[in-house]
């Protein structure tokens, strides 16, 4: 069969790439720019606007074409903290573990005001909002259920992948269309109930995270920064161990105070979204209008730099392409390295991406380009090592990706399994009939501790598993670009994209 | 021989403690107003008198007699904190992880100003701060070292002790006379080099952590709160990977701001220190003039509420005494709890205690209370579970507590040690000749998390654990109160006490 002989990867220029990572590899440095220089990239901030525009100016000094920032759609708000500070008062003076939630109200100065404690099921009963809104006035709502205290410490907060793991890796992270249809509805509940604490005039809402994780914050949130969102009130995401402490004390029979001072700067001058792109030029003219994309998403949630969660995936995405141009190995197809706006809202950037380059989301209509993207290599699961690759239910995939993957067995990436994970953005071109796949990877502490928490910092990130990533992404985008055809394709499915509505 | 006979343990009564533990127990409730509700209880503070008069209020209600606070001699300032925050203001805006030190000086309002980074070496040499003495005026001075990431997270952060381990356990936590030496030199040296930072007009000093942990900060300090004490410079204890990365980006070339606010009340109304003591007396008429003590230190560091570092060894310790009286098991001998002050700074409390009631620091005469006292029983190692004893030293009770503590067998508690374990309160008790001892418990996540980190709160009690200690504890304690004899004692030593002078 010709595939097989085809897909026999060059290894000389493997062994090329991985001497030149493991020699003079720039991550370190790329990763300080994107974490520590930057600061948090949440979509539309101030934090994201730099890390994107050094990406492109850092994409350029290499000698990477095109490097630009390339609108995808309407994103919304830009929603930076100017200040921040939250204090216990009474019953005694002590500095609480809590950041401002993203797209969070300011409160307009310092608000001191006692603590009203409200458990999951008093804020999901609209009712009881309603019937308690003179007890919520002037006060700081907080929201925290039972402490899952468990026995997690006895277990190693990072991991890596067992052999038998990743022999029987299941299909995960996949939502279905019927998730996210309860996750709309969801945060239309969650608006109105906002809602009624706003009408209750308590000074803001408060949620306490649900798992500890050793004083970790885990700050997100849903909405907030469309243009037609309300402002709301002031919310914060508060660590569960403080959380407890003022549930136990009210329960108790203490008047708890805390005094709250959230500033921050929003604006609608520019309510566009924009990703990064930048392409390596193909080598052979017969080729180079093909295409072979990488990437991982720029934006990062608020609480800290958004190193694991996905610093690490755009680093190693900028080295893979780095190595690629300085090594002068002409790859034959265009490269094109793409850092995405939006994924933490819904895969925003590269759906906008896709649409506007490969597929009406309403005609399933694709267009030329389409036809000429091989595949779409993505790197979002944290700072682990590769392991292997999900073909993403494409079978015809297995032994081509097995071949490639065989030189990197020494580095512990051996596996391709045909299931499908999701939650990150080759979902968008997977929806688009385009081959797209997430590496599978050692997931540390990513699920246990980093992931969209305060400590997601540089300092969290394993340098050495990072240059190994970058080895074989450099490598996979290479032999796609040298391949003679085109990676095979499923069928195209024509459906509503999944997170379509978000 | 006639100790194997009496030394056979009352198993009726230690099943009638065990019962009463697992099917009453008020360790939920002890440690909430200890930790929750007192706040930190740093020596000195309002938290510590908040706590130890909660103390002395609920042994009282409990029925113990002569229960008081007692002054065990000078400390210094009371120091609270009244207000604080701390932001990184330039290049961007983020909240940082950080927590005033104890006794620093307040900052009178919002201090505004550059980060100059020092290196350890550049620290502890005073020509450098001479020299520099320009460079560091109106600045925010950044002390940090290298970050020390290995691999701790690939280990459980809480570990039991294995078999082995309790096999082997040799002498721990000992300090000499010349450590103690060393530190007190040391000491001088940071006053002298923190006086060249505050004679230069830095707005104050940070110090990072140095050790990687999921973003704790540990927070302590060796000076500052002696009357003598200068206010001295603000300072502030950092999260490592927070200083980590404003070094980072300072040795990248950008200019950092953060503004900090800390405002303190400090006091010196009252400098005396003040340990809590309560009694159960003894049901024998013959026996009650002697005495058994138990105990654990009540003060903290001021970062979190010292919930194993030492709520832990309080409430174990009220806990055992609950039991012993509300069962009505007549104790023969006097049983004295005490909950000390100021041992962070130097077993200060108890050596206070001690000097007062048995031994003279310079003379070494002890006194016929002295002799009365059987023996002091200590928890202070954390919220691990009870494994064993040591007997610091003393061969004569390896048969007696065996036996003790072979009714506990099925709760893990099996091993008693020759070997000695240091730095907590026993030590003032074994200085003055009197059988004194911590037991050996399970090390949990103390020295990786909790231990004077702002980690150290209620969610990180193992509630479990806790009472299979106070069960063991209650016993060992009732035991030696009916023992025919005192506890076999070892020759007084006559040496100056390890820690004088600190």
């Amino acid at each position: 069969m010709a595939t097989f002989a085809q897909d026999e990867p060059d290894t000389s220029i493997f062994n090329k790439i991985r001497k030149a990572e493991l020699n003079s590899s720039q991550i370190p440095q790329i990763a300080h720019y994107l974490t520590d220089v930057s600061g948090a990239r949440l979509a539309g901030s101030k934090g994201y606007k730099h890390a994107a525009n050094w990406a492109v100016s850092k994409l350029k000094s290499w000698g990477l074409a095109n490097a630009r920032l390339e609108e995808w759609g309407d994103f919304g708000k830009q929603w930076d903290i100017e200040d921040f500070s939250i204090t216990m008062r009474a019953p005694y003076v002590t500095p609480l573990r809590a950041y401002p939630t993203p797209w969070s109200a300011g409160t307009k100065g310092i608000q001191q005001g006692v603590v009203y404690l409200l458990s999951p099921q008093q804020y999901q009963d609209s009712s009881y909002l309603t019937q308690h809104a003179a007890d919520l006035k002037g006060k700081w709502v907080l929201l925290t259920g039972n402490a899952n205290k468990g026995d997690a410490k006895f277990k190693p907060a990072a991991e890596r992948l067992a052999d038998t793991t990743l022999a029987n890796l299941k299909d995960q992270y996949m939502a279905s269309r019927a998730d996210i249809e309860r996750e709309i509805k969801g945060v239309a509940l969650y608006k109105k109930l906002d809602g009624l604490i706003e009408k209750a005039s308590a000074l803001g809402l408060i949620i306490a995270s649900r798992t500890n994780a050793d004083g970790a914050v885990f700050v997100q949130a849903y909405t907030g920064f469309r243009v037609s969102d309300p402002e709301g009130i002031p919310q914060l995401s508060m660590a569960i161990e403080d959380g407890q402490r003022i549930k136990r004390m009210i329960s108790s029979g203490q008047q708890v105070e805390i005094a709250v001072n959230i500033k921050t700067q929003t604006s609608t001058a520019d309510t566009k979204g924009y990703n990064v792109v930048a392409e390596i030029p193909g080598a052979d003219p017969k080729l180079k209008a093909e295409v072979v994309m990488l990437g991982g998403h720029l934006d990062s949630w608020s609480a800290a730099t958004g190193a694991t969660d996905n610093a690490a995936g755009c680093v190693v995405t900028m080295e893979a392409v780095r190595l690629l141009d300085s090594l002068g190995l002409k790859p034959k197809r265009t490269i094109r390295i793409a850092l995405w706006d939006g994924e933490e809202e819904g895969l925003f950037g590269s759906y906008g991406y896709v649409k506007k380059h490969f597929m009406d989301s309403k005609t399933f209509k694709t267009t030329k380009e389409q036809s000429k993207l091989s595949a779409y290599f993505n790197l979002d699961n944290g700072t682990g090592k590769i392991r292997g690759i999900f073909t993403q239910n494409n079978a015809a995939l297995q032994s081509i990706f097995t071949k490639w993957l065989k030189p990197f067995a020494d580095l512990g990436a051996t596996t391709v399994t045909n299931s499908n994970t999701g939650s990150t953005d080759h979902i968008s071109f997977d929806w688009a009939g385009i081959p797209a796949f997430q590496f599978i990877q050692d997931p540390l502490d990513y699920e246990t501790r980093t992931h969209h928490s305060n400590l997601d910092d540089y300092d969290h990130l394993q340098m050495d598993d990072l240059k190994q990533a970058a080895i074989i992404v450099a490598s996979f985008v290479y032999q796609t670009s040298v391949r003679s055809q085109l990676l095979p394709r499923k069928p195209l499915k024509k459906e509503v994209f999944v997170f379509e509505g978000l």
